[in-house]
């Protein structure tokens, strides 16, 4: 396919029509992700995620000039989940990061898919595998919060950021199971901020006990920045390029990452085809909507009403 | 059934059990639901959400002390997403909230499933409705985070609170699309810090651009709070009993918003039982493995690798 080639040399405006197409649920994308495949695999791809103020933006902002400076091209995908209510994106990639528009090494883009289910997961992958096949040498991929999604998302990073503010540390037991053990390195961002002492050492003291999980001998580092100043952004890059170095140091852990990480994009993508060859197939029906209303008048539990719905359309059918 | 009546009488050993048979998905526990689904429908449900480190659970601890002050019973549901990495849950309710520990009134668990997908979704819905069947007048139901679950979760409340602090606001464009049209109140904790007008004037302007949207006549009051102090909880509980009037003022909107809760409900239990009868099956099958290696072989790209295996699995079957 045409595209497939121009999207190989890196050709701007066929990477963001596929971005887009993905990102609207197009199903011709698919076939191009489909031959784009082979060309995937040579980018790093590092995860930046952290709750909403933290400054990640920014951070990335600062760690594009930094890599450009060392003559690397950097692919960016800000993951924005679109509002379930509105439907609208918001805006995103329109209004950030400006400085490096007129930079052709540098790709930024958003994401705001909401698929009936999965449906940002994947797609947020397939934009990577773009990205990749376009020859960019790195792909940062930006998430907000702390939720589901950002840590199945995150899971296609090599490395991953946590990133921090000061004071944020008061239940750091609520941090801990969902975002502690998928941190490469922990960034504490505005570092200038009262409390940063006591953030460090709490951060220390959930990696100290989570210890026995490292069992790849990479122990998170935990650093200070001040991306608005440009403060501590040399030794982020310097503690990823580590990272990098550590997981190509050792066979046995590369092989598990490698299956890990196709594992669970087989699963995402399964998933998702599930959701459209059923799931949404369900929903539409008429029968759906007659649920909706006797479970309201209490003459059915969902719990029946989907039994019924479930078994009708799988009726006799799965092995 | 005899645990349904016990549940139906509040009997705290029957519902922590069925909770706890709910979180590990028990498949019984369904059985139990089915017959307990006549006695919801009770219960007042408050969704209080943010990003972690507001001081979510302190605030839910003082409304507790104030509603129980009233005489109400209630009914706590923190939502602790588990690690995927791990398996195992936080802490969460064992250390929190001691002082209402002694008083039956009051009944605080922590949901922590991470099922296939949806899991954590459905299971806490199905937690609400054991509470508001055990005859409890108020459910509060927090999240940690502002990912899609806490959105799908929050849908099940009827009066929701966003939970924020002053100086999160950096990046309110973040914010804005996944928690502004959730929220029914806006509560800026910890309100002796700097910053607190800014952000109450962020969220105000975000509510008037939003404006169009709250189509059903009620504005969202911003409310400043210090919960460890106890202040400003009494003006809180106010504003979610204007906000419970204001629901009950009107027919067609109170029509409208069962029709989704049911909806939103009954799609999740589809989406959950599709999980379980063909997800878990496919992925656990000797094809889903060879496929992994072969797309690490590069032999065959995921995209056609899930074509393949979902065609198979539904292969006349469907229809």
């Amino acid at each position: 396919m045409e595209i497939v080639q121009k999207i190989k040399t890196g050709d701007i405006r066929a990477v963001a029509r596929l971005i887009r197409d993905i990102d609207d649920n197009i199903p011709e994308a698919r076939e191009v992700l489909k031959e784009l495949y082979s060309a995937t695999g040579n980018a790093y791809v590092i995860g930046v995620t952290g709750a909403p103020g933290v400054g990640k933006s920014t951070l990335v902002d600062q760690m594009v000039s930094h890599l450009r400076k060392s003559g690397k091209t950097v692919g960016v995908l800000a993951v924005d989940p679109t509002s379930p209510f509105s439907g609208g994106a918001i805006l995103g990639d329109r209004v950030r990061m400006q400085r490096h528009s007129m930079d052709e090494g540098v790709f930024i883009r958003s994401m705001a898919t909401r698929g009936a289910f999965g449906g940002l997961t994947q797609s947020t992958r397939s934009a990577i595998d773009v990205l990749d096949a376009m020859g960019k040498d790195y792909v940062i991929v930006e998430t907000v919060g702390v939720g589901q999604d950002e840590v199945d998302i995150v899971r296609s990073s090599d490395t991953t950021l946590i990133v921090l503010v000061p004071g944020m540390g008061d239940d750091v037991q609520a941090l801990k199971a969902g975002i502690l053990e998928v941190g490469d390195i922990f960034v504490i961002n505005k570092s200038d901020r009262e409390g940063v002492d006591k953030t460090v050492g709490d951060i220390r003291l959930m990696i100290e006990m989570g210890e026995k999980r490292y069992k790849d001998g990479w122990r998170p580092p935990i650093l200070t920045t001040q991306a608005a100043f440009d403060k501590g952004i040399r030794e982020l890059l310097d503690e990823i390029e580590k990272h990098r170095l550590h997981l190509l140091s050792n066979k046995t852990m590369l092989s598990k990452l490698r299956y890990e990480k196709a594992k669970s994009d087989l699963s995402e993508m399964i998933k998702d085809k599930i959701a459209k060859e059923i799931f949404i197939d369900i929903t539409s029906s008429g029968e759906f909507e007659e649920a909706i209303k006797s479970i309201i008048d209490k003459k059915i539990d969902p719990y029946t009403a989907c039994d019924k719905i479930v078994s009708a359309k799988l009726k006799s059918n799965i092995r």
